[in-house]
């Protein structure tokens, strides 16, 4: 099996965990989010594990009630920075907000981390959900979905036009001339759009894997589309296999249909896998992440995609309530899927509340049970890799000590790591600059 | 001599260096701008040497016309992030400008830099002089040098304000209760100002120095004010120990004026010393930076304190032209500075630019020589200390290992680090979190 299609594992670096009780796991260590020590350790053990790379998640608002690892947390640039100082192959992706964002900012501090990790940084591209997050950026409105899609389109062809300032070959650095660089290889981009008017150039050259990857997280139609035309490697979260390989087929055919080829796009399910030596361990395990959770804070997070609505004045065991378009100019795709998921399976909001604040129970077993349900999702066209997410403490190292073993002997996955760009790890080539292709094209012509 | 006031020292790490032909000096690394070993490399000898911080320098604006280390160099959080995690007990210094950034992104990223090394941040809050800026910005144009210090002063009041959010005992942990946080201890900021419209809370606790030191570098009446109301810290440069003196003085007078004690301040010029073992040697490696200097190029340096002017067009020998009050929205200090020397002695266009080009030579000498001046800069009033800047490639090495132990012998500096916070390096005190104090005022007043 040594020829087959490698998979792609992303390690998901997250404090305390996104569910709001994850803090109060027997072994949770409380001050997680903020603690250096407990993110260099995890990415390190994500390296160890020859991972493709460590993710690091975002969001720019908070309420008393947001679940207690966004109270207080380290913002994705400073600590991927931190922990490119202390890894040395391992991708650093980090989610940054094109709603609350300045694109000359965003391309700058993502391609100083990509000198300062030597090639092997990524950008996951997001648009923001919580209206609120206007409040702490003297924004009157928080955009609309769709104009939300727009505005990142603009931005991230900003960041991209910027990156490209400088030709790869630009610094010339001699001292015996004294010329340090080739002002035909610098390039103004001069950009001026509906959004943002940019006229660079940006005063950093691109690094060893060109330009950062772009993640993305759409599932929503716009956000499909634009993840669809923009993203190399695409975050997403699923109730099961089936629902997995709908998204799968989709977005490939999207990406074939705006001239893309399917292979160009890395489809990343997140999953908290819990490993047991054995099926008793395992659940029990699990049972113990299952136990933390309550009816009162599993409402307060099912209202987060809703704009965090509060559904605590609804009754609890009556059918989940007919919410209208709630949901549409936020998290519009994962409110759909709560909605159509309780219609269809017509539960109460008691049970969608518990369903979407549990751990699923999918990826939960002994090693090779878990080695085999990634080996199906991988070779029945649901993902082409996964990102490992918090199940419980200590759960990557679980993950990589048992599991990634089993993968590599299935020749599943790499035992050592081929490349040193997030670039080559996830094998997409190095784009070559506009500027220089443009005049390969036109002496081409000549 | 032990009990005496001890000096504080800055390294500044500046890749290839701030001159326009630096990176031409036969030892200098023509990459050092972008290359993460030389910046961890500098950090860890001044960390070695004892010093109080290291400090990154910025700008957001380039041209062909910028100096070579301009043009491709680091971004300030990523790479002080990432010496963050190579450095133990060093403070963290970076440059920011408030007319390009929003406060809710500069006090997280601030914020998490802190958390990430352990209460070592600084903030140098600039304005930002150059007026292609705003280019890159998306902005009509680039704010007249009056407002740029009524938003610095804005936004300063909000960033301040959000890294206050949470009380230092805000976060209870407490997995047997279920209590994550006291939500009486956590705080919105509700600010709407003439620039500013930011709600809050920040979603990052305050660190151990309670928050990160304010620097500053004003030289205008309006920067000079701003710095004695609001710096901790500040980074000026001069030409003699007389005008450091009056500034000096000038500056905690006017710190004392605003209500503040003029030790809350520490003045900080930015030299570039020259180590030999002997007086030649100091002589010959100070000439060998002067004759790095070329007419065309300090023409070109000396045009950006008036915003990138172009002085190529005027005869080089005739008196420095009558420029009006070019400059005044631009650096406004700076500029006025090189029009009030030109005319107080007499100088031509070529004297001027030579003169600014070209390394002073005040810092220049033996080891001996070098700590008797600074010895007598601090004992006669002119500066708290010092911010070490390139003087030439290995300069930092030089100055550790040749005059840091003869300034500790003299009692005036520290052999070992008192504290492992940048506020604890300076003497400041952890300020009070406003609403803590507020509540115990009222308390008291019951």
């Amino acid at each position: 099996m040594g020829q087959q299609k490698k998979l792609k594992l992303g390690a998901m670096i997250h404090g305390v965990g996104g569910g709001w009780e994850d803090w109060k796991h027997p072994r949770a260590i409380t001050d997680a989010s903020v603690n250096f020590d407990f993110y260099k350790r995890e990415a390190q053990t994500a390296e160890a594990g020859k991972f493709d790379f460590a993710f690091i998640a975002d969001s720019v608002h908070i309420t008393p009630n947001s679940s207690p690892h966004y109270l207080n947390r380290f913002e994705p640039i400073t600590i991927l920075s931190a922990l490119a100082a202390v890894t040395s192959r391992i991708g650093l992706v980090g989610t940054l907000t094109v709603s609350y964002s300045e694109p000359f900012t965003v391309a700058r501090q993502f391609a100083s981390l990509d000198h300062i990790s030597g090639g092997r940084a990524g950008w996951n591209v997001v648009t923001s959900w919580l209206s609120g997050s206007a409040n702490n950026y003297s924004k009157d409105e928080h955009p609309p979905h769709e104009k939300r899609y727009r505005i990142a389109q603009e931005h991230v062809n900003v960041v991209k036009g910027l990156w490209d300032s400088w030709e790869d070959d630009a610094f010339v650095r001699d001292k015996s001339t004294g010329v340090f660089f080739d002002p035909d290889k610098l390039h103004a981009l001069n950009h001026k759009g509906e959004f943002f008017s940019v006229q660079g150039p940006l005063n950093i050259a691109r690094s060893k894997q060109g330009q950062p990857v772009i993640f993305q997280a759409g599932t929503s139609e716009d956000g499909r589309n634009f993840a669809a035309k923009n993203a190399d490697a695409i975050f997403v979260g699923h109730e099961s296999i089936e629902e997995a390989k709908a998204y799968y087929q989709d977005i490939k055919r999207r990406a074939v249909s705006f001239g893309r080829a399917a292979e160009d796009i890395s489809i990343l399910p997140g999953i908290r896998p819990i490993i047991g030596r054995t099926e008793e361990e395992a659940e029990r395990k699990y049972q113990e992440t299952v136990q933390l959770v309550s009816i009162e804070k599993a409402i307060v997070a099912l209202g987060r995609p809703f704009n965090d609505f509060d559904f605590s004045g609804y009754p609890l065991d009556e059918p989940f309530p007919d919410l209208g378009d709630l949901g549409a100019n936020s998290q519009q795709g994962g409110s759909e899927k709560i909605k159509r998921i309780a219609k269809e399976q017509n539960l109460t909001l008691r049970q969608v509340a518990l369903q979407f604040a549990t751990p699923k129970g999918n990826f939960v077993g002994t090693p090779e049970k878990v080695a085999d349900t990634i080996q199906q999702w991988v070779e029945e066209g649901a993902s082409d890799g996964f990102i490992i997410g918090v199940g419980i403490p200590g759960g990557l190292q679980d993950f990589t000590e048992l599991v990634v073993p089993i993968l590599q002997e299935r020749g599943l996955f790499r035992t050592e790591y081929e490349s040193d760009t997030l670039r080559g790890h996830l094998g997409l080539t190095v784009p070559e600059n506009r500027y220089a292709g443009a005049k390969a094209k036109a002496e081409a012509l000549i």
